[in-house]
């Protein structure tokens, strides 16, 4: 087992001055790190009634397929607004300043489906929670939520109420 | 084995008036397909000796991870211009108008890293050729592209001269 924490790299003034960006990176290109966070994202889900994994565009892709791929169940992309090809089930969240947009295939999730939603990073929770609201909307039932890592500070939860939280190391400081 | 080309979908319309869109989302989301096109892929690279797997933003994103998952090798991402954090190396290529931008880290890929380049679609090869230029100037061997959907009638391949490339269906009609 390696220390998964020493493998973020923090890059300062990122993507603006006074932000300490977490970068994933350095971890994913290491083998070992990458395999060991992969089966620890897994881990609480292997014994679970799974149906699909939801990815969140774009680093949320590379974590939430190799979980899918692991734990033998198919992926569904969630993306920014404009990039999924047939009709779609939009959610807006809120920004720092305005708001974004992300969506869902409606043919991807059905009445019922049993899903894991991954992305690498639990900040303010705002796009998390737009991706719950889609695939409940949608009539799937969200078993879990799985973030690489988490910036307790900004209280992601809050947004989160009811879903059951998996999160591999979390960032306290500012 | 299932057909896996019975999984992807032609949008018609999509980006714009004309273009039947191979969208592979309806692949993916089949737990038996995605795993199945996974193997495939990695199918190749199995006896060879790998470093990475580069994966090129977004689609590219969640085939690579996968791969670069089942071959037990870290993951690069290929990132659109202004994404990844720290020091990057940049390529342009052209568009039907104007030019886009592709980049890695460049401490990402060192001298002799062996790599595998992986996207969803070889269309008109733009995107591919400028990864590999950013692979081979960071001192990086492009051991090989693998691509789930090959465009044959955009002539990507001409672009590509000197790599090989894996594909696992391709679309010969226009």
């Amino acid at each position: 087992m390696v220390d998964l924490k020493s493998f973020i790299r923090t890059v300062p003034d990122f993507p603006k001055k006074g932000i300490g960006f977490k970068d994933i990176t350095t971890l994913l290109k290491e083998a070992g790190a990458f395999q060991q966070a992969v089966e620890m994202l897994c881990e609480p889900y292997r014994e679970e009634v799974l149906d699909a994994v939801v990815g969140v565009e774009a680093r949320g892709f590379i974590l939430g397929s190799a979980v899918a791929y692991e734990l033998g169940v198919g992926f569904v992309p969630a993306r920014k607004s404009g990039k999924l090809p047939a009709e779609t089930l939009n959610e807006t969240y809120t920004l720092e300043y305005g708001t974004d947009g992300v969506e869902i295939h409606k043919d991807a999730i059905g009445n019922g489906t049993k899903v894991l939603i991954v992305d690498d990073l639990l900040a303010t929770g705002g796009t998390t929670a737009a991706v719950v609201r889609l695939v409940e909307k949608l009539g799937g039932v969200v078993i879990g939520v799985a973030f690489l890592v988490e910036l307790r500070f900004l209280n992601g939860r809050e947004k989160l109420k009811g879903v059951p939280i998996h999160v591999l190391m979390d960032f306290s400081e500012e």
